[in-house]
């Protein structure tokens, strides 16, 4: 349960300005998440760390000498968006070129791969390690596709330690490459847990039962079992991590190896101190030298009860950078030598342009625009617990806030760009800025990129056809395939928006008006949405153990339906 | 829930023993608690603190430099016992003399008392500090009855930067004195917890609602309300506090405090940081400087919901010991300066005498006593969860557990000392000592006592009459009373132990055999265990908030009366 909050929708927010207010001596915000304190040296990389908020310390927790240099910070659950990635990554930048690194989440890779390119567009140096360290999640033989828990630390530090040494982009790179291939992490879950504002957990575990391999949102593991013993889940968990010895690591037996024993939450101190004393004695029983233990909440999931244990197979250099120090607001080791230059209070990164006034034309049509956006926000107001509920089925529960923040902001500036007498185009394209900019997330990138494309083939300038629509509507269909590498029938928006475009086409080149053929399309995008339930699950998202998975739609469908809805509604004059 | 454990009555030790194999290198463990791994200066005051387990980092966390010199760590919810805050004490007492410092509980008080008198009575001078910050407990007019809470932390610093600093115990003492008048904390809650081995909470706070001061253990608060918003509570608390500024602080709104925001287990990092953005404007606001606040989990009761908010009004002296650095496993501030020097690992420090051999009439009493022993241990084993139950509804839930681990202990000691042919009343020396060491807690402490005070009586030699059984629990009644300072009528085991001892005393006047007597005297105190229900609660106990709390019987009588009872059927062919 999520006891203390004010607005849901603004806890993310709050709790960021609420962080840096305790810890005002060595870290500032930025837009989007916060940097450290003090300055990086000239010339020198800098890591840039970042994911959803709800799993403190990790991330924001994580910045600080020894350390990541900045963190972007998303909402609940929800990858922050490309623009809060620009921004850390902006105030940060020391010249030397920029380290990405982060779990292996859909919609961090998303955005974290947006703000790559916009910063490459810079000429800004950016690379980018992907943590995955769940074994739980694929076989070893798809690493690449495995998720990032607990095991983000030690690839943190040897990133950050070698970029503070002052190696090159490429070592820095090489070397959170080779942390990353020698971390395993295995999880296991006893209870869901309730994100703020909401009065449901986001899903459950049978009382007396154990899921083991869930993720930190709650995505599915291997399978559930009866809750051992805290000695029978230390045995379980090392015996597992221990089949995934590094093929690098010559002599598993004697290996020297960093260890993590990290609490998601309710599963307090004292139970993982009980734990940790079998998993030590049978780490040791085994020859294996540990190095620097952690038994600590890492990586949360608010008030998730569940464990992770993580194993970090370490060479020589992959050793001193576990034990070096390290001083953030929530990760302490040995003495850190501190600089005494403070980063520059960060200006606001993005600047603000005087929009573009529109034709006459196309101001009417940026008023009939907002109108319909403002219906779509409605709906989605009234439907985001629904949404949410749906999404705690098969992802992890932020679909409905996610919507909720995007289309707000996109309403709010799409106000804005009419006062301004903006054209059609130019409130869809700001509108879309918005959208992704303040929800973050795999749906506020799709969804920012709809409206821009819708927005870039309506212009400033003629009135729109159905034509123009139909063609903006492929577009953007394009584009969201092209972003997120959804093909139809991978249950995801594309479903829905595959059919609808194609309808719109059909009826506009039928001659239909725009009202009409909306209406034609809307009613095929319905039943899409619908349909999705039939399809199987998508995998890697899909919980088979959860007792509803089967035949409920998805979220992302869902609300792509209701907003396609709500705008031909109110359009059906036209 | 707890969901991690293997035996329930060795969760305390067990977890102990994976906190030290965690932290290696910066503590060891002696019997009863944890110590610096590096050695105090020679002639400098020691910090001595503890408490019961489920508290975690409080109380083994804080020990390492720039805090405590060593920690007695019970059983969970229970004090230690007096012999182990002796281990820890002897462990690392550097010949400067020992500062106790511990969270003001009966139990506590009890057994660091009784510690201090062993301690001085080796000629260890011995001083104590009883935190007392918990404004909600007792009006301010009787501040030393108030509990302690999150406001141990600052007068733990204030004791050891003294006393790491060479300050005299004088000194050292006047400063924690100082630093204990400073400090003021209000906490609520909004769960119960449930502790390892029971499926159900030691007590409950109705859905949406918050009960306002509710201890840790979950002692009575001041009233319940509806839970309010992060903005709400943070102004609730901020109100409350700046009632009570201390009166030496002479210019209130200028003033510079410390401040945390502890959270108790499951009410997570991001809702503290929620509420501590409103603590943070509410105190500047008032003109208030905020010196290096700390919003974290300090001192928990495993997977509570609840938070507390504590202020510490400091002068230039405390000041500086608030800010000074520090590095325990759980709290870290700044750099260390580290000392080199290993505390040599801990001996055993109660040595073992060989026992002495009784007479053959005292050995085949000794039997008998045994008998009745095991007998009255197999009825605590029985009825330890219902207990443990009835503990939960006036106090901390721990009466269960403890009677357990005591008389188990008591049991295996007296079969060694059957074993070594031992007379009655070695025999139940040796128990008492166990049970005492073993189970900690008032209880332990209570019931050490009882079986010393009987085993004196009883002696090694004669076989033992009614009048000498009526003279051994006359004695331990004295006994009881003297050290728990409990009156008939406190709602305690004394309600039960005072008519039994009486009606033992008449009937073996009478001439009645042991088994007659004791056999009367079983149904007078079976009725007065079960009168203790028609009892008020004792003040500061009850938890006038709980349902079920009037007409509950008290969970150490209702023991006390069951042992009776076990041991008369046990001696009835006497």
């Amino acid at each position: 349960m999520t006891y203390l909050f004010n607005n849901p929708t603004k806890f993310a927010d709050e709790l960021i300005e609420g962080y840096v207010a305790a810890h005002r001596n060595q870290i500032q915000p930025v837009d989007g998440g916060v940097i450290r304190k003090h300055k990086a040296q000239p010339g020198q990389v800098v890591l840039v760390i970042g994911g959803g908020s709800g799993h403190y310390p990790a991330f924001g927790g994580f910045v600080g000498p020894g350390l990541a240099h900045g963190a972007a910070m998303g909402n609940v659950f929800a990858a922050p968006s490309a623009q809060q990635i620009c921004n850390v990554a902006q105030a940060v930048n020391a010249g030397g070129g920029i380290l990405f690194c982060y779990g292996n989440y859909v919609g961090d890779v998303l955005n974290f791969d947006q703000a790559q390119a916009r910063l490459c567009a810079m000429g800004i140096d950016v690379r980018t390690v992907v943590v995955t360290d769940d074994i739980a999640s694929a076989p070893l033989t798809e690493k690449h596709k495995r998720r990032g828990i607990a095991g983000t630390l030690p690839v943190f530090k040897a990133a950050a330690v070698a970029a503070d040494a002052g190696k090159s982009l490429d070592e820095v790179f090489r070397i959170a490459t080779e942390a990353n291939e020698h971390v395993r992490t295995l999880g296991v879950a006893f209870s869901g847990c309730t994100l703020p504002g909401s009065n449901k957990p986001l899903f459950k575990v049978s009382s007396g039962k154990m899921e083991v391999g869930m993720g930190i949102h709650g995505e599915p593991g291997l399978y559930r079992i009866d809750s051992p013993t805290a000695d029978g889940l230390a045995e379980m968990l090392v015996d597992k991590l221990l089949t995934e010895i590094p093929s690098t690591i010559v002599n598993g037996d004697g290996a020297r190896i960093g260890v993590i024993l990290n609490g998601l939450g309710s599963v307090k101190y004292e139970e993982l101190f009980v734990v940790y004393r079998r998993v030590d004695r049978l780490l040791l029983e085994r020859g294996l030298t540990i190095i620097d233990p952690i038994v600590d909440e890492l990586i949360t999931s608010f008030d998730m009860a569940g464990i992770s244990l993580t194993l970090f197979w370490m060479n020589d250099e992959l050793e001193k950078t576990w034990i070096a120090a390290a001083d953030t607001p929530a990760f302490h080791k040995g003495n850190i030598v501190r600089s005494n230059i403070d980063t520059p209070a960060a200006s606001r990164i993005k600047d603000k342009h005087p929009l573009e006034i529109g034709s006459m034309d196309s101001q009417s049509a940026a008023a009939i625009v907002f109108v319909a956006l403002k219906a779509a926000c409605k709906v989605i107001n009234e439907k985001s617990e629904e949404l949410g509920r749906l999404d705690a089925i098969a992802g992890d529960g932020d679909h409905g806030l996610g919507m909720q923040r995007g289309i707000t902001a996109a309403v709010v500036a799409a106000k804005e760009a009419l006062d301004a007498k903006a054209g059609a185009g130019t409130l869809l394209t700001v509108a879309g800025d918005a959208w992704s900019d303040r929800a973050g997330g795999t749906s506020g990138a799709l969804w920012g990129v709809i409206l821009r494309s819708l927005g870039n083939a309506l212009g400033d300038e003629a009135t729109p056809q159905a034509s123009t629509v139909a063609v903006g509507i492929a577009s953007a269909l394009r584009d969201v395939t092209n972003l997120g590498n959804a093909q139809l029938g991978d249950k995801t928006l594309v479903d829905v928006l595959f059919p609808f475009s194609s309808a719109l086409a059909t009826a506009a080149s039928q001659g239909l008006s725009i009202a009409d053929s909306w209406a034609v399309a809307t009613d095929i995008a319905n039943e899409a949405a619908q349909s999705t339930k039939k399809l199987l699950p998508k995998i890697g998202r899909a919980r088979p153990h959860a007792e509803q998975s089967l035949g409920t739609p998805d979220p992302g469908a869902i609300s792509m339906a209701l907003i396609i809805t709500a705008i031909g509604k109110t359009i059906s004059f036209l």
